[in-house]
């Protein structure tokens, strides 16, 4: 490797172990707002899913995602020759450029994570087995084609073609508000109706561990700048607004939560802290890079007013989406994807014009085809998914199983045994 | 950015990522400290401390902390032009520097980490509005001047003018032993007077979850390799000098407290384990790039004997600093300032000479000054903020709500729900 | 510094800020294993281990492992010379080289956490101070040494002679499968056996708080890319890979265990999952730069399955390794570096060949001396200093405090106090 290569690499290197804090935060984060009884199932559904979802990684799913586009049209990429990211192995690794096996795993963690957040929709009433085989079945179906459309640039000298949305609309995603957000919101919306309400619902009890839903928030906030400043590939402008961006975006995200959560519930909630701080880090991911700090703060702001404001659609449609992944990743998703159309600023690295800054609506408008393109296609595949899913092998536990809780049941644990405590 | 300057910005975007692991990580070690019935709300404190520390950092503590000095006096940076940090957004990046907007990020950090210290003193008697608005106020008036002291260096070329204490008095506080840890213990100080005790002190309960301290706790300790080892500002000596003594020095402290405990208590604990790690962290601080490792064991096992030794000065003399920041912060922060004056080894990074290395006692009164200044601005203008607080919008809550706890009656939430764990 | 060792030592910072999050892991990930009645003082036991550890390390640890060998033989470091690690403050950095005193701390993280696994055996009966003075004694007698034989790589210029397993036998044990993680194992397994079992051994209760192991698990995971990653010595082709491997191995290890577990006992558990997925980054630890990305998701899967088909050993045979340091370190670790003999593919960075790559028995052999000749020392250095222990200051505690547990009665602690919960 040359120098360039190798401090592109070092950043790539960090990027990947703090996106990997993701991992134990979206488990703990999810773990922490679920009921007592079913704590360890819903953490074995985030972790679980990212396992299932690295190994398909290796075998085929990077070169779906990040293989030469089948037939140059950015649909989907080609596995063959990938398999196994074995020939990524001893390649050698392009002047400046970061070496393909480090790319393959940040974003099979991009993967893992976005089938992780679906795991949201399903508390307490999804069979784990089911799980796992939606979670390949999705990654498979869903993210990994996405995921290329999105993520997959034409290499700069026209030998591999990426996929359509990056290359030919030429939208501004970031780090994955379509992609990673929008995509599992879809998908949790849908599983959510899929495999019906929760007992009670919306009565449905609260949160067992709060505490630990804020060590997965931290962990989450943190891993956020690998997502959001490895996005930039390497050193370079991009990776130092990212990462000032993503810390603005989350802390206006807060404040915007609570003061709306404080003038209409009369209350400012610590689970309205962390769900405002994750709702405007989900805002200023696809806008990471094309918008100003104080851009960042506008969109954090908004995206935690929209967080709160979606929260109770819910209970008004009646989808039991338990850990609200719909109003944390899907309307914040699309918020921010659009607000570039509005706030991009021309002297920030990716150089859009947003409507604040003189452009026209054209941005917008490419914003919104990608949102709409990404929203038709996981919704349709998602419902497929499950429905071919809950005709055969069966999307849900039986009704014992629900009220004495998952823990018990399926994996024959419980989360605490503090009976001696006082001894 | 050239190769020098991406190699340096590499690592301050690493010591970026780590130095936010320590915003959970302060919420989490007060919130464990807590009682239950506060751990949400200490939570809290120190979140949406840092949230609004955030903001304002961006629009205008930036520049009030590393701005041109205001008449080049040393006082104060001007605001003026550095409004929102957007002319950072672009702009050119001297050779081998590491971007304007990453240095802004960084020390937005250590702002709003400061001021979360501040939040120890404050457990189940604050209103959390009340704890907002003392945040703003105090970052403005007393952080944002005093790091502008002690942080902003004059620029080589002599374009722009620092601080007094960094400039002028020279004194050496690598990475913030008076403008973060002193300055957060005596705003600690101070405000707990204002505030009163709470009923029943020191009668007032235990740690309500030890194991959840103990998470803060670790996240702390390796949030603060960014800490001190990003002061470096780039890939040299002083970072892997500062990243030894900073870990050493941790260890050391671990054993002082607990050496001392055992003896004048009988039991070593865990929340003195942790408590002696934190100690010698906090001591080490300002001394990290000027001491060898030898030094910092001595620093450090003697911070945690020195946090120890003043753990008991609250109930003599009957401030009621909850969760012990004058303790851990404002002591060590002192004894670490001084203990350069002794211990400098003129072989370390910053190559200053302290008594036990040769040196004369001018640097040992170099520092005792640094700490004077700090020490009496920071007393009296608390002072004023929370005496003026008190007599407005009021500091504190109710008896009822202090006696119901602050989770419920403030945040209608409680920590946990536990209910089903035996079902 | 030149440029080389600037991107070397950017790196180098980087893991070792990763690999210290395992300290607070492992002291998570035991502790919430432990019964409530233990659980501060399995955290203890990791956090003052890890501690003598470091000071004796920057004592004369890091001369016993990484300084020149003495007579030249392979056996053991000279002290001399590098006492209190003094020497490497302001020493020239050759080119292209990480500073001496990076190295030493990454180094002693490896040393502190060895240490620490062994804890995992002596939960709920141990004298804390008795763990303490074995820790130093372990770790000068048994871990310095061997990790002189395994880590201590003879110089290039010839003027420093290493440790004979890594020069003369010319074993891969890329991070640690013999000095580290079997090191660790056959400790614990040997102190287990002087220790005695806990009352009523097998049936001792479930572990207090699996969310806090899992919070360990998943730091443990993230500081195991600094632990393999960190293990390239710099920015090279080996840590990409290296990282990469880590993370499969680990996901394959998680789904390893949780097929068997789900066939043989019918459930499949949380702390399986994360019992699997630190078999797996055990097993790779050895082999993280010698095999391809599926040679790592075999061995991480084996691992997996290693680790839970070692879990009964111990009631068949009756030791008490109360967390199972030996199923899921000892044994995962032995199985890694003999699979390499197999698995070495010459792509990867390490270029040997394993048998399935048309390589002979050679480099098994050489894998299984390296084994032999760890596990021996260490189960007989190791018996001696537990039986002189137990014969002089003694290891175990009183029945009454056993049945109590060792917050109360040695730490004056309680882990919770949740009394007020439902006020």
């Amino acid at each position: 490797m040359d120098i360039t290569s190798q401090v592109n690499t070092g950043w790539m290197l960090t990027a990947t172990v703090a996106v990997t804090l993701m991992l134990p935060g979206l488990a703990l984060y999810y773990g922490g707002l679920s009921r007592t009884k079913n704590i360890l199932n819903t953490m074995m559904i985030v972790l679980g899913g990212f396992a299932v979802t690295a190994v398909l990684w290796v075998l085929y799913g990077y070169g779906l995602t990040l293989g030469d586009s089948v037939g140059g049209v950015g649909l989907i990429g080609d596995p063959t020759g990938l398999f196994g990211i074995q020939s990524l192995l001893g390649a050698e690794t392009p002047e400046g450029a970061v070496p393909g096996i480090l790319i393959a795993v940040f974003q099979l963690i991009f993967a893992g994570l976005t089938v992780g957040i679906i795991g949201g929709a399903v508390e307490g009433r999804m069979k784990f087995s089911s799980w796992l085989v939606f979670a390949g079945l999705w990654a498979t179906l869903v993210y990994f084609p996405v995921a290329h459309w999105v993520f997959a640039f034409d290499s700069a000298d026209g030998s591999v073609t990426g996929g359509w949305i990056a290359n030919s609309l030429h939208a501004i995603d970031f780090a994955g508000g379509t992609a990673v957000h929008m995509n599992a919101g879809v998908a949790a919306l849908v599983l959510a109706i899929f495999l019906g309400k929760r007992r009670h619902f919306p009565n449905v009890g609260r949160p067992g561990n709060l505490p630990i839903a804020i060590v997965g928030g931290g962990l989450l906030l943190v891993g956020w700048y690998g997502f959001n400043g490895g996005s930039s590939g390497g050193i370079n402008e991009s990776a130092g607004v990212a990462v000032t961006n993503t810390l603005v975006a989350a802390c206006a995200g807060l404040l915007g939560w609570l003061v709306v959560e404080r003038i209409v519930r009369k209350a400012a909630t610590s689970l309205g802290a962390i769900s405002g701080v994750l709702g405007g880090l989900v805002g200023i991911t696809p806008a990471a890079n094309s918008v100003s700090p104080i851009g960042a703060i506008i969109i954090g702001l908004l995206s935690g007013v929209v967080a709160f404001a979606t929260l109770g659609l819910k209970e008004r449609f009646g989808y039991d989406d338990a850990l609200d992944a719909v109003a944390i990743h899907m309307f914040p998703g699309i918020f921010g994807t659009l607000a570039i159309g509005f706030l991009a600023d021309p002297a920030s690295p990716a150089g859009a014009q947003g409507i604040f800054f003189g452009g026209d609506a054209s941005l917008l408008g490419t914003q919104a085809i990608a949102i709409v393109a990404v929203f038709a296609y996981t919704a349709v595949v998602t419902a497929l998914i499950s429905w071919v899913l809950s005709k055969t092998i069966g999307l849900r536990v039986g009704d014992g199983i629900e009220i004495m809780g998952l823990d018990t049941t399926l994996h024959a644990e419980t989360a605490y045994d503090l009976d001696d405590v006082r001894s």
